[in-house]
């Protein structure tokens, strides 16, 4: 396979499976996390990496937000809201972690690829990414992709696609978010 | 914009992206990465999280790996590869990082979105991206996108393009992949 | 309290603990660790932090070492050792990763201190800094410092006692330990 | 070196920096940093990690606290600090952060080995652990421990004993300490 062609095939399976995504779940979800007092994201791996983009736009728009395990982050509480994202739904760290948000009080939002997972059992709202794992080949969905890279694309897209409607809905400018942007680097 | 709209512009927005990169750059970019002994990553901010995502997939795939700044980091030496990453190609410390890197003997392959800037005057090769920044406007590659938003998603998939031909090029199985993966998490 | 006091006060808590430490136990400790092809750290808070100071000065001495978690750590294996620690011994997400650790056939050193916890269940090896937990006040071995704070320092000054005396048999110069230090920074 | 000699030799050592720090730097230390909005700390390896156990102390002290490059860190800003640590006061990350500081309005308290250095140059307050570094001996202050040990024990220290004094001026419980601390873990 060459660049052009490997290239093309990636955007096509990530805008196949995210042309499936339920729109009522993705409205749940934003209403969610935008009306609560404290975002939190976590993951694991490259999965944790796309969350945490997320959690650096979100504090751009307004959103007071934190990626669990980083230094100064303070206690989730009630009403806060967790982000949980793991492709399998399985990922130990991540259930282990939904679970304490839960007995904390907080909600969780969770976005995987599989509905039948423990993750998905400890959530509040749902949104499924219909990506294979490798626990499961998600139907149509299929992906010639190494192991989760179908999921991680998706997952910031996903995310990304969410960011740009906050913006939009809030009126925010470019300038506003450069103002919240770390200027330390 | 409702949420499908918003991921097909972004899905676009990539898809030209992707396709106006210069073959031959990706190519010289492949052969520097791959003939090196070491490879090491430097990026900021959501940029770094792709740049990590890509070392991630790296070690994976057989390349030994490394993020600039995580604990137990070897020192850089001559023959081995920085990927320094900035879509504007002026960030004070991807810049800084790639200039003591090339004092080591080691060779830089920049990812940028902007051929004129100091980071591509330190590069060896140079991958362009062609996506505005806050610095300039790209040409036609315009984005509605927020901050570098484009140019991080771009970055994602282009490494991911990679990984994947250079999977399918060491005739790599998902088995292969999977052994090599993080096991405590 | 004040400066000259307060800095008195913690010195002399740190001497109190780090002399009662089992010597038996840190012998069996160092022949673990250096016997190890791979060393692995976890911990949480303060407590990793000090734990990843540890792994960084092992690099220096010529040991192969990783920090759970970050982005390009290999797979642990049989035979590799994770240093777990927890001043309680209990900390869920450590426990859980000597859980997982053992499961792939790595050996477990535990650095806590409460020899009576879920963490020793699961170590081979283990040294005890009696140092009081919220779970417990430590026999005599009391501490006016808030929190985890003797455990957390006592634990550096340990790890660096251990690190003095690789170095020491070893024979190596302080020049061979800078030749592996990183060089982008 | 056996174990014990080899704790006493340590804890000996920092006891004669620690005792040896100016008490008017350090009241004007604390009385920059508790009267500033938000905090920043920075460093580079060992000592970064020393910084942010002091960043994470802080936040269980009431002190709004930033590690610079975290996900999701503010913008630093006019009346804001940077705590910025550096053994030889000459780390170009460090030094180059710094300099940003001072150009977006914030205060730099630096904790260093040598006064003469750039570092110390940028500082509006300093505080000097005297330790030797790779630049220079100080003095009478010598160490015959690895590398930067000395000054990076004395860093985490000279930061708890500082926490001690603030947690006693502020009457402050360990309750209420706890219930600032992370629950995610």
């Amino acid at each position: 396979m060459d660049y052009p062609e490997s290239t093309k095939v990636i955007v096509s399976e990530i805008g196949t499976v995210l042309t499936r995504v339920d729109n009522a779940d993705v409205a749940r979800f934003i209403r969610v996390i935008t009306g609560a007092p404290n975002i939190f994201v976590i993951g694991v791996g490259r999965v944790m990496l796309m969350a945490q983009a997320f959690a650096k736009r979100l504090t751009h728009l307004g959103c007071s937000s934190y990626v669990v395990g980083e230094t100064t982050v303070p206690p989730i509480g009630g009403g806060d809201v967790l982000i949980a994202c793991s492709g399998s739904g399985e990922t130990m760290t991540t259930v282990n972690i939904a679970r304490l948000a839960r007995q904390h009080g907080a909600v969780v939002a969770a976005v995987t690829a599989r509905r039948e997972s423990a993750l998905v059992g400890l959530a509040t709202v749902t949104v499924v990414l219909p990506c294979p794992t490798k626990l499961h080949l998600a139907g149509e969905a299929a992906s010639i992709q190494p192991m989760g890279s179908l999921f991680e694309q998706s997952l910031l897209i996903f995310f990304d696609s969410i960011a740009m409607m906050i913006k939009q809905d809030r009126e925010l400018t470019e300038e506003q978010l450069w103002k919240t942007h770390a200027n330390l680097e």
